[in-house]
């Protein structure tokens, strides 16, 4: 049960936006643009960041969503994602995209300055400023997130069918629209 | 020095939100929401809570920022504020005020569901849904912000006057004016 009153049924993030419009209209403002808006990356490759930032922060809500939204729109789809979930390191990834995941891994840790030779990889892999940026930002976000949903103890939706069908709305729709 | 180019002289996130105006801009718009605009605690309150998950997330640019902008918008100023960093317990806080900062500390650590005690206790203290969502909310901003100032090795000020000076101009005008 949510630590605070909740007056509707939604689960997970869901159920802060709709009770609180005013602080849930800023999030997904950000989410929008730091998820679908102009970026470096793809959306898809967002949303694995997302998806795998969540997954070490043991938010089961944030993990199960953004990872139905990554699989929709990256070549690979729902076991590309699901080997990212269980081990970067051995999942068929790009050498550019598996150094931004460690770099994700690496915000994920109790804050510090991320090792020189962390960025340097990402570097060689091919990855340029704008990439090391865009996802030490977006896992940052979900390092706010996972913790706005979790520490709040939210409900998980009942069945997983509700992610993909969340990830039909968010990428038809995005996110404020879930708000309207 | 900084993991990516920054061309201008700017120290900690300041760096990074001109170089990036594009999410800079969202980032201030987010804090001007969170800690200035209309929510359950005082501008005050709010930046006492930035401050000391700043300070508990080892980022001295944003524990610094944020214990300036609380110390010049709280009774007790630069010493109360300047106390709660050193230790909440013994510093001269209202119980309500010293059960979010709880709450606060709880968020600042790896993802959990926050203990019913924690939340318990501040309702005996008389904080109610709204100051313990908020509390969470800006908690939680700052494990994002955090980061995103830490991981990417931003550069501290020259001087601590920096802080005291960016006190003036975020009170008297808000944080999206800094980028203007």
């Amino acid at each position: 049960m949510p630590h605070i009153q909740i007056d509707n049924d939604l689960p997970g993030i869901g159920g802060l936006l709709r009770q609180r419009p005013d602080t849930g209209g800023l999030i997904n403002t950000m989410a929008d643009a730091l998820l679908r808006g102009p970026m470096s990356l793809t959306p898809g490759e967002r949303e694995l960041i997302a998806a795998y930032t969540s997954e070490r922060n043991e938010t089961p809500f944030c993990a199960g969503s953004h990872s139905a939204f990554a699989a929709a729109q990256l070549e690979g789809g729902k076991e590309l994602v699901q080997a990212v979930l269980i081990d970067p390191e051995s999942a068929p990834l790009t050498p550019r995209i598996r150094a931004l995941i460690r770099i994700a891994a690496e915000v994920q840790e109790p804050v510090h300055v991320l090792a020189d030779e962390t960025i340097a990889a990402a570097r060689e892999a091919g990855a340029d400023d704008a990439q090391i940026h865009d996802t030490v930002l977006v896992a940052s976000a979900f390092c706010m997130i996972n913790r706005y949903v979790t520490c709040l103890g939210t409900d998980l939706p009942e069945s997983p069918a509700y992610y993909e069908e969340a990830a039909r709305r968010i990428i038809g729709e995005g996110y404020a629209a879930t708000l309207t």
